[in-house]
C-alpha cells in the first residue's frame, strides 16, 4: 500500500479500503494500491496545515519563491519518471503531450508563481497616506486542492495551477490526488517534500492523501481549520463539496462543467470553411476531447456553407483515429450523456458507438439539433458529453442563435468565427453581446482549447462553469487572489506593518496603489 | 398605501399585506403604510432589471457617472426632507448624525463612485500584448440590495455603499428597503428615479420594493436574472438568503455579525487608562451602540490598571444618557442576547435592565467574564448583543488572551491598545498574529467605529462577519469589485474590444496593467 504524506512524513494511511488506478491503454488495473483515508488522516493533515499556516506568517514571499523554484528544479530532475508514470496512468502520449507540453507548462507555472510571490504585486497593496489606512491581500489559510483527471501534471493537485497559486499566496496545501493518476501525484509530492525540506518550509507545507469517503471530503472542505478549497472535476461531486463549504462560510473555487459554445457564421464558412473544419476537428479531438474548454456546442446558421461544413467535419470525425479516454468512468459518462442528447432528439451524424479494441475509448461523435429542438429544453441540450464529441446546432435565423446563447448556462469560453469582409458583422454584434455575459473568455476566430498562462487569462466564468465569476483558475498573478483574504491595517504603528505596506518598498519591484496611483517607488 | 418603483413607474404594489415603521422616540407607529410585495412585483422588477442590464452594455462609465452625480445633486436639493423623515423613522439626531454625518458621507460616496465609474481603474484592466489576451471586470448583472437598519442614508438600499458600488460597476439595482426606514428609502428612490430619467438611464436602473415574504426573498436572490446580492443585516436572515443564493451559484455579499474585539494591554492602561476609558465609552455608546463595528468584546489582563479601567467605564456607562434604539426588534434582541450571556455566567457590572420612558431603549450595559469562562464555550460567549453594551473579558495571562483570540469567529475589526514604551510589545506581537487572520481590519490605539471611505479600507472579514474574506463593502474603488465578473478577450479583433481595453486609453486616467506594469499611457 502506498503511503500518504502528512505532517512532513510519508507514513501508512489510516485506511479501511484501497483502490488502484487503471492503464487506459489496456483497461487493466495498475499494480500499486492506494489507501482511501479515514477521517483521522484528514484531521491530522488539518492540524499540521494549521500549524504550517501559523509558521508561514513569519516566512517571506521571497522564501516561498525559493521553495517553488527548488520544487520546479526537483521536478525537472525527475521528469522522466513522472512522465513515465503519467503515461501509464493516463495513456497520454509522452512526447507531444506530457514531456513536451504539460511538463514545461507545469514548471513554468511554478516559476511564474515563485516570481509573483517574490514580487508581491499580486496582493494589490493599497496605501492611503491621508487616513493612515493600508491594505493588502494576505494568506487565506490552508488550502485543499482536488485536481482533475485530465491534466495530471499542469493541474495536478500537488503540482498544478491551484497548487502553485495557493502556495504562492502563502498557504499550505492539502492535496487530494485524482484517482486516475495517484502515482503521478505521489511523485510530485515527493519532489515537493524534498524541496520543502531543502528550503526550510514548515512540515505541513504540502500534504497528500489519495481518496476519502464523500462524507469526509465534505467535512474536510468545511472544517474550521481550512482557509479555502480549489476543485476541478465533475459537477455532481463539486456541487456536493460546494454546498458543504458554503454552509460553513469557507470559500471554494470550483471548475465544474462547460460546453464552450463556438458560433461559426456563414461568411466565415464561405471564406475559409475548410480551414475552420480542420481547426474544429483538431480542437475537439485533441486529447480525446478531454479538455475543460473542449468545443462541445457548435452554433451554425442553416445554409449551403453550413451543410458543406457539417459534411466536412462529419467525414473528418469518421476518419480520425479514436483516442484513448482516461478511465472507465469517462468512457461510461460519455456514452451515457450522448444517449441523453439522442433521447432528447439529437440526430446522429457519426459515432456514438463503443469501440472494442481493449482500450478505454468511444467513437468520435457528432450529433445535430435544430435551434427549435434546443430551445424546447435547453437544460437537457446543454448536457456536457465530456470527451471526443460535439453537438452541432443549426438555426434558421440569427434571432434563433441569439436566443440559444441567451438560454445557455455559464461557460468557461465562447467563440465566434466571422468573415473578414463584414458580412457577418451584424450577426456577430448581436451574438457577442449575449455571449459576453455567459462566458469567462470570449474568443474570435480561434478554438478555445489553448489556455495560455497569461496575466490577462480568465479560466473562469459564471456558474456552473465555476462557483464565482470574479476569479480565474489560470493565469498569474490573478489566480493567486482566490487564496487571499483582504487584510486592512488602520493606524498601525509603522514598524508593525508588514514589509509590503511600509513606506519603503521591500524590493523596488512591487506595484502598490498609493493615494490612487500605481507606483513601484518608495513613499 | 405607498407605491413601489418598478420598471421606472411608481405604481401600486401587488401586495396581500402591509406594514408601518415606528417612531423609536415614541414607540408609536408612523402613519404611512408600505406594501409587502408578492412575487409578481419581484418578477416584474427582475424582468425590468434584466432589460436594464442589457441596455447598460451600451452605456459608458462616464454616462453612469453622470447619473450618480445628478443623483447626489438631487439628494442635496432634497436633503431637508430626507433628514426629517430619517429622523422620524430612526430617532437619530438630525444635526450631529443625519445632516452633519451620514448625509455628506452618502453624497460623497456617490460622487466617489461616479469618479470610479468614469475613470475605470476599479476594473483592473489587464493587457498581455504578447498573447493578444486582454481582460477587465465587467458588470455582473442586476444587483439586489438589502440595506441595514442602522445607516438609513449611508448604507440605505437605494443610496448607500452597496448601491453606489453596484451602479458604478454598471449594474441596475433592485433595492429592498429596510423595514425600519421605508420612507427614507422611498425619498432616495424618488431622487434616483428623477436623476435616472434626466440622464437617460434605462427604466429599471433603480427599483424599489419595501418587503417580501422570506420565501420570496430567497427566490429573488437565487433567480437566474440576478447577478449578485448585497445584504447587511441579521445573521439569521442573512444565512437563509446565503443558502438560497449559494445553491443557485449566485454571488451574495453579506455583512452579518461582529463583536469587534478590542484588546487593551496593561501598559496602555497605566499610561493613558482614563483617556482610553473615554474613547471606549464614546465608541460603544455612540449611535446607541448600533454600529457594525461596535466594540462588543474588550480583552483585558487581570491587574490593578484593569480594575481601575473597569471601574471607570462602569461608572461612565451608569452616568451616560441612554440612547434610543432603532426598533422594538433591536430592543428585544439586545435584552435577549444579554440574557444569553448572563445565563452563560457573565457577571453584570451595570445595566441590563429595561428603561421605561416611552422610547425604544435599554440600559447601557457592561458584562464581565473570565477567559476561563469564555473559553469554556466560545460560541455562546460570542453572542452579539447589538446595541449599547459590551462584554469585558479579564484573562490571567497573555496565553489566555491569545487562546481567546484564537477561539473567535471571523470579525470585521480587531484593535489592540499598547503602551508607547514597549512594555506591551511582546504581548502585542502574540495577540496581533492571531487577531490578524480573524479580522478584516486591524487597528492600533483607536476604536473601530469610524469606517473611512478610503481606497485602502476593508469593511469585511472572514465568515461570519461576511460571506467571503476577499471583499470589502466600504471603500472605493475596492467595493465595486463585488459586482463585477472577470471578462477576458482572447484574439478579439481590435475594433471589437471594449474601449477600456483598446490600445489607446479611453480617457488618459485609467490605470491598466500592460505586460505586468501599471500605466496610464496608451499602448
Amino acid at each position: 500500500m502506498e503511503k500518504v504524506l502528512i505532517a512532513g512524513q510519508w507514513r501508512d494511511a489510516n485506511a479501511s479500503s484501497s483502490f488502484q488506478a487503471s492503464n487506459p491503454g489496456t483497461r487493466e488495473l495498475l499494480p500499486a494500491e492506494y489507501p482511501v483515508s479515514n477521517w483521522e488522516d484528514c484531521n491530522e493533515a488539518l492540524d499540521s496545515a494549521a500549524a504550517a499556516a501559523v509558521a508561514l506568517r513569519g516566512i517571506s514571499g521571497a522564501r516561498i519563491a525559493d521553495f517553488l523554484e527548488a520544487y520546479a528544479n526537483d521536478i525537472e530532475a525527475n521528469a522522466e519518471a513522472i512522465v513515465d508514470l503519467a503515461h501509464a496512468e493516463t495513456a497520454y502520449p509522452k512526447e507531444t503531450r506530457l514531456a513536451g507540453g504539460e511538463m514545461p507548462r507545469t514548471t513554468n507555472q511554478l516559476r511564474q508563481a515563485a516570481a509573483a510571490a517574490r514580487d508581491g504585486s499580486w496582493a494589490l497593496p493599497t496605501i492611503d497616506t491621508s487616513t493612515g489606512i493600508r491594505s493588502v491581500y494576505g494568506a487565506i489559510g490552508p488550502v485543499c486542492v482536488f485536481g482533475p483527471n485530465n491534466f495530471p501534471l499542469a493541474f495536478g493537485s500537488a503540482s498544478g495551477g491551484d497548487f502553485a497559486a495557493a502556495i504562492a499566496a502563502g498557504n499550505p496545501v492539502i492535496a487530494k490526488a485524482n484517482s486516475s493518476h495517484p502515482g503521478t501525484t505521489r511523485l510530485f509530492a515527493e519532489c515537493a517534500q524534498r524541496a520543502a525540506e531543502a528550503t526550510g518550509m514548515p512540515a505541513g507545507m504540502v500534504q497528500l492523501i489519495y481518496r476519502t469517503s464523500h462524507e469526509d471530503g465534505e467535512r474536510l472542505v468545511s472544517d474550521q481549520r481550512v482557509g479555502a478549497t480549489g476543485y476541478t472535476g465533475s459537477r455532481h461531486a463539486g456541487l456536493k463539496l460546494k454546498q458543504a463549504a458554503d454552509l460553513a462560510g469557507k470559500p471554494i473555487y470550483l471548475e465544474l462543467s462547460s460546453v464552450n459554445p463556438v458560433a461559426v457564421l456563414p461568411g466565415a464558412l464561405s471564406e475559409r470553411g475548410s480551414e475552420i473544419a480542420d481547426e474544429f476537428t483538431g480542437s475537439c479531438l485533441m486529447g480525446t476531447g478531454q479538455f475543460c474548454t473542449n468545443p462541445g456546442l457548435v452554433l451554425l446558421l442553416a445554409g449551403e456553407a453550413t451543410d458543406q461544413f457539417i459534411s466536412d467535419i462529419t467525414a473528418k470525425f469518421a476518419e480520425a483515429p479514436v483516442g484513448t479516454l482516461l478511465s472507465a468512468g469517462v468512457e461510461k459518462s460519455l456514452a451515457t450523456n450522448l444517449q441523453v442528447l439522442v433521447d432528447a432528439g439529437a440526430e446522429l451524424l457519426v459515432g456514438n458507438s463503443a469501440v472494442d479494441d481493449g482500450r478505454f475509448c468511444y467513437a468520435n461523435t457528432l450529433l445535430k439539433v435544430t435551434a427549435t429542438q434546443f430551445l424546447a429544453d435547453p437544460e437537457i441540450m446543454q448536457t456536457e458529453a465530456f470527451g471526443n464529441s460535439s453537438l452541432l446546432l443549426v438555426a434558421d435565423s440569427v434571432d434563433e442563435l441569439v436566443q440559444t446563447v441567451a438560454s445557455l448556462e455559464g461557460n468557461l469560453t465562447g467563440c465566434i468565427y466571422s468573415d473578414t469582409t463584414g458580412s457577418d458583422d451584424a450577426a456577430y454584434d448581436r451574438i457577442a453581446s449575449e455571449m459576453r455575459v455567459k462566458v469567462g473568455r470570449l474568443l474570435n476566430d480561434k478554438m478555445p482549447t489553448g489556455v495560455a498562462v497569461s496575466a490577462a487569462m480568465n479560466h473562469g466564468g459564471p456558474f456552473p462553469a465555476t462557483g464565482h465569476p470574479a476569479f480565474t483558475a489560470v493565469g498569474i498573478p490573478g489566480s493567486l487572489l482566490r487564496f487571499g483574504m483582504l487584510q486592512c491595517y488602520d493606524n498601525i504603528r509603522a514598524h508593525r506593518l508588514p514589509e509590503i505596506l511600509q513606506d519603503a518598498s521591500p524590493n523596488g519591484t512591487v506595484w502598490r496603489s498609493v493615494d490612487g496611483s500605481w507606483t513601484q517607488a518608495n513613499i
